[in-house]
């Protein structure tokens, strides 16, 4: 094993890092931690903050657990896990992601950053290597927002202290709260000492899988996060008449359902004009009363629009309005606007880091934005941030199917490093 | 009151009925029948063979309770009223129809049918009238299909005595089989004789309101149903693949849910295109997984095509078949066919004895088909059939503002006492 002294240049210490990760270790931890949750059909149900979510978490302090680590936790749930830097005084390099899944979730989605991070410090205790600045694997709580709504709520509390109250009240369909579920995350953490949320960062860098196809269908083997797209979310409802399926005239129909394939018609032909980086969904649709006989008199359906540019996102918002008053005629149409959150850019110097090391670590590369939301969209608020795809397989994620190439991962993991190294040793 | 001696001429005594009617006892007989089962919002929950509809059974027995009527059930829960004719040979002249209403239905669909025809049997009753044949009045047992699926069940197991084991088997979503259902009706009404299924019939005709708005929109008061129109169902359902809302790009998407709008709206144009008589409808309409961050994977949804003319019928469900296999591509499409029933056409001599009921009594009026099945379609098998239709308010039936014109409801009352005179006096 080398010791830090030994290696010469900047480049000689980057290369032996890159160069020891391990990349079956890596894939054993995301196997082991896949065994947490397992579904029969090889994914993972791991909800926030329930009993295997917080298991977790002790098992990756476990695996951690030397001399040179501390561990905190905060007041929304979130585990910082600290690697000690040579000048303790200075902001900490944070990286990490989440160890939540879906109900029906990967095994990849937020666990690959968490034990990526991981990896890198395994790496940095393998070669005995120390940095100026403090390391920092955070494991953000509440990511997916599925048992409490809305997800990236660590984060989110981490970067706006104030709004706590907000969070703790929410509460999961069972009626227990956020602050319930935390403290009892406390009390399984017992004797961790807690801190404040907010702490200085001094930049965040999370790697994660796309959950998109982009890389796989470009051959990319390392996504460089420009950003994360903004969204408009929508609410439609389209107000008619029930009326008898066998009895009642085209002409004397306000057939809703008929209403809404019109206007959607119309959306899907206005967004498919709109580029490749317009994302446009209507997943969430009910038709009401939904009965194979009954002319239907009202439909209800969810509008989930994405777009990076906060112009394009803007007009294309206004044109789902504009449609939805054109099409007001026999059937009434209210949009509600339930969401409206602008695109992330993220400052270039994170960006940089991460294309340079992939260069030269001669891995395909592709800049695109983030079409999921991710904690880094809340740490931008705090600091430099930056995000590292890999690709997963066939784009798929929130899926039992979830898979991803260990060559990919450990490429990622490659990246992740050299950027943490370079940012901790203050040397961009 | 005049004895049917003192009546010179055929008209004369069909004028004496037909002036005889009292709308107000009608009224007042529908408004009673509605008190059971009585929702709050002025509807009628009163589903099949339950002890509601057994109860309204034993009302309408008790108020035509005398010497020259006879009751009598059948196997599979019917109830028939039969008044002595001077000939008790010959085969009787029935009318009815049913007691039973949706869940959320209205105080006239079906009930006006039984009760229009109480109302003739009560005006020959006051006018001491005898008739040459006997007249029968038919409460045919699920009509509505809701609590036992299918429909039309009475009068469906009349016509083909040889299906009851099969109706007998049917259950509710109690588990409770049409068997247990009708012996319970059969305890209930117990001192009642029975009567073999499918006994023979000289002629059938049933009263109902249209359940649509032609004869509003039209200013007709009576509508002479040419037939019952044929229907063709089909479930369609579109397999793609779910993916993540904000990373998967158009291009990559195998979006169920836009291959169902872009199928639905070239089947809309079609059927738009097909004439005032196709009734075409997507009531049912099923997302999965139905959340508004993925892609659609699946969409499953029911058509309802109908139409009066059989070769119409043929082509537009051949069409649908067509523009399924059309747009099959980034989704599959499958369309299975659940049921595909001919139109059925009333032989002239009902539906003329109805039109020259309605010109004397000077109604306006007009033929059309009808859109809803109705246990006449089932009769029709047994013998000449024909059915009155009078306007319901706003076309609205299967619904609890069900409403209807009492002096329509008169005046359909009174075309049905001059057709069941006419037949029952062989004076057609």
């Amino acid at each position: 094993m080398m010791s830090q002294r030994e290696m010469k240049s900047l480049q000689e210490r980057v290369d032996a890092i890159t160069q020891t990760i391990k990349s079956g270790r890596l894939w054993d931890s995301i196997m082991e931690m896949a065994k947490y949750g397992a579904t029969a059909n090889g994914g993972v149900n791991r909800l926030a903050l329930t009993e295997t979510d917080n298991a977790v978490r002790i098992i990756l302090m476990e695996w951690i657990n030397r001399p040179n680590y501390h561990f905190f936790v905060d007041a929304i749930g979130n585990l910082f896990i600290r690697r000690d830097g040579a000048t303790p005084s200075l902001d900490p390099v944070m990286t990490g992601s989440h160890l939540d899944t879906q109900p029906s979730g990967g095994k990849f989605d937020g666990i690959y950053g968490v034990l990526a991070g991981l990896e890198v410090f395994r790496t940095l205790d393998d070669l005995d290597m120390a940095t100026v600045r403090p390391l920092e694997l955070a494991v953000w709580a509440n990511e997916e927002g599925c048992r409490f709504v809305p997800g990236c709520m660590g984060s989110a509390c981490f970067a706006k202290p104030d709004d706590l109250p907000h969070w703790l009240a929410i509460t999961d369909d069972e009626s227990i709260t956020v602050a319930q579920a935390v403290a009892r995350f406390h009390k399984t953490l017992s004797g961790i000492p807690h801190r404040p949320l907010g702490t200085p960062v001094h930049a965040y860098v999370e790697a994660h899988i796309e959950q998109g196809p982009v890389l796989e269908n470009t051959s990319a083997t390392i996504g460089i996060v420009s950003g994360i797209q903004g969204c408009r979310d929508f609410q439609v409802t389209i107000s008619g008449m029930e009326a008898h399926a066998g009895t009642t005239p085209a002409s004397s129909r306000q057939d809703a359902m008929k209403t809404a394939v019109l206007l959607l018609r119309d959306l899907y032909t206005l967004m498919d004009s709109a580029g490749d980086e317009c994302r446009f969904t209507v997943g969430a649709f009910q038709v009401y009363p939904n009965s194979s006989s009954v002319v239907p008199g009202q439909v209800v359906f969810n509008i989930d629009l994405r777009h990076p540019l906060q112009s394009s996102l803007t007009a294309l918002g206004n044109k789902v309005i504009a449609l939805c008053d054109k099409h007001t005629g026999r059937c009434s149409i209210r949009a509600k606007e339930l969401r409206w959150r602008k695109p992330v850019e993220f400052s270039k110097v994170l960006p940089d880091l991460i294309q340079n090391a992939a260069h030269r670590l001669k891995l395909p590369k592709r800049v695109l934005p983030s079409g999921a939301s991710h904690d880094a969209v809340n740490l931008h608020l705090c600091c430099p941030t930056g995000m590292i795809f890999v690709p997963c397989e066939g784009g798929i994620s929130h899926n039992e199917k979830e898979n991803a190439a260990l060559a990919d991962l450990h490429a990622g993991t490659q990246v992740l490093a050299e950027v943490l190294y370079r940012l901790a040793e203050n040397i961009p």
